[in-house]
């Protein structure tokens, strides 16, 4: 086989409707051998940040060559770009809406292009409302088919990334925010192991602080700390992380994205 | 391959319980080849008018040959028949409750029949209370593995549709009703855009009502108002829809299945 | 083929986080051939009880061969064995936890192993916490790709099953527990069909009592009783389950997993 087949889809659209069915349907009409993979259809409505980090969290485990194609696009309809990219070998199709943020914080851009043509790639009617349907999944299809993506149009002057706040580092302290909360409520924060681990390694005894209380020293893993006690760890994502064993991390700290995450030395 | 392989799945078991993956298996057991999409698993239980409207939305877009296996069915046991057809080239498994109402006023019936003698198709025992792994998964193997349908019983005298109101039509208004809420909260009607369009263009700058608020005149996509604002649309479906930007208008409207929508002109 | 490559996954990681599509973005790293098929990722966090009912009832109708992968590991990073099995020509790939109770009672163990030198298993580093895409997903793509599970590790002292009620019987009673709550509300007991058919059959007119109310006698389908009213059926697991017609019995009996489930001869 020349090329991969396979394809993953990451939306918002949710898992009770038409939508994510008839994207593959569209999918599988101009590339019947494609082997699709969901990454999640949940999503937040409109949710680019949470998109954006499930994104960059689930696809560098897949194959090289894979394609993603991702439809969190609250601007469907109006004149935002169709972004296709190579990132590390992984293929990414995608609206430009910042949603490639942090898989380009971590992985090289290979290359990007901005779809165009769009006529020509898929004949037929599209909806001004649909275009995971009409647009992502035929052009998917193409690609998955082994058209390259240089051509499917030309470099954009620029693309979007989010504004995001870095984590802030002092002599004694460091803080981050909560970026993601997951279904288990776990407290995941953009403060990287790299950060401390190699590096500050004076930090490793500090005490991590979430929402203005004391979690302690950083664990290994969640069965470190009794049940229902809360651990600061890095996690699988080498992310500091705030669980509580058998518990739920988000509801015992009244925290959510946004919450400040801090490593004090004592 | 002489035959498509591709079948999807619709029922209402959810996603937390062993059924959907008993199904899946009891499929795979019968044509390990299968390839298995799932439309959705989350039908509100035992409806079968969101299913129908599910099912009709999603499937045009699968390729030719497709085999569509739908399980929303509160008669499961009793006398209802199951029924295999054939609309427009594409294969639907289903239970003789109605769920094919949107799928046969927008497709050509090709070929329908009672699957009977369902001991011969599927050697040993079946419950009394899931047919989808009893029946219509062996079925669904049997048909995959290239049985025709018209070997699986003979044409039924009739077949049950779902008795829906339709859309009424004066010189100055159009009156219709929410028939689906998706999980954005957008409001689904029963009023196609080919009720105007060519046809009633003097309803093109008509104000559209839902619950007795004016949601305006018609627009192109969700961008077209500002964030939090109400915008009726011809949507993806080709159906009138309300929609808030970046928010959820059966909320916004207290609106659900049934909701009267109206298109005035003024 | 040699060798099935169909492999299925039941967790307890939802469906909105990147964590499944990272397990199976690693079994298609190490065996691209690889057919996933989802059990379930809605088992309620770290509930082995439920995990271990819903692995029980949905892997007995796949292929032969089939791998069914189960991570709801509440004890992840800590000691417990990672476990290969075979059970009447079915492999299991689990946590050491209890998980395969069910499925032991159910079929003849043929082989069972503890996974080690797992180091050799997948070369580079393993996260402390998610086991399951660094160490579940490799080695399942391994015995995807035709390794014997008896080339994993050496067959372990004992292995873990949960300690479960059964139910109890007399002369004029039997009484046994709810042990699974179905997403329609269905109450699912430990009570088996086998208890009774052909060996009591002076229970098979017995009043069904739970919570205290009366069910009535045992009937054939849901729709042996009006909307609304309760059943007590034999139900497709051959277990006795109370079902509300086209309503939730969990609500109308105020009932969940333990509520005493009662067989009284009168």
């Amino acid at each position: 086989m020349a090329k991969s087949r396979l394809v993953t889809l990451l939306t918002d659209f949710g898992t009770r409707d038409p939508y994510v069915a008839a994207m593959k349907g569209a999918i599988l009409r101009v590339c019947p051998a494609a082997q699709i993979v969901d990454i999640s259809h949940d999503v937040p409505a409109q949710d680019v940040l949470a998109g954006a980090f499930v994104l960059a969290q689930a696809t560098p485990f897949f194959p090289p060559e894979t394609l993603h194609v991702v439809v969190v696009d609250p601007g469907v309809g109006t004149s935002r770009s169709i972004l296709a990219a190579r990132l590390d070998g992984q293929l990414f199709l995608f609206p430009d809406n910042g949603i490639i943020t942090f898989v380009a914080q971590a992985l090289p851009m290979e290359a990007i292009v901005a779809v165009r043509n769009i006529k020509a790639l898929r004949p037929g009617p599209e909806s001004m409302t649909f275009h995971g349907r009409d647009i992502f999944a035929p052009v998917a299809g193409r690609i998955l088919n082994g058209m390259s993506i240089a051509d499917l149009g030309p470099q954009p002057g620029t693309y979007k990334l989010l504004d995001l706040p870095a984590p802030v580092e002092q002599v004694d302290w460091i803080i981050g925010q909560v970026i993601y909360v997951d279904h288990f409520g776990n407290l995941i924060s953009n403060i990287p192991q790299e950060l401390i681990v190699g590096r500050r390694e004076d930090m490793q005894q500090a005490v991590v602080m979430c929402s203005g209380r004391d979690v302690g020293t950083l664990r290994q893993t969640y069965d470190d700390v009794a049940e229902g006690e809360a651990a600061a760890l890095f996690n699988s994502m080498k992310l500091l992380e705030i669980a509580v064993n058998c518990g739920r991390a988000c509801d015992v700290f009244g925290a959510d994205v946004g919450t400040e995450i801090c490593l004090e030395k004592r």
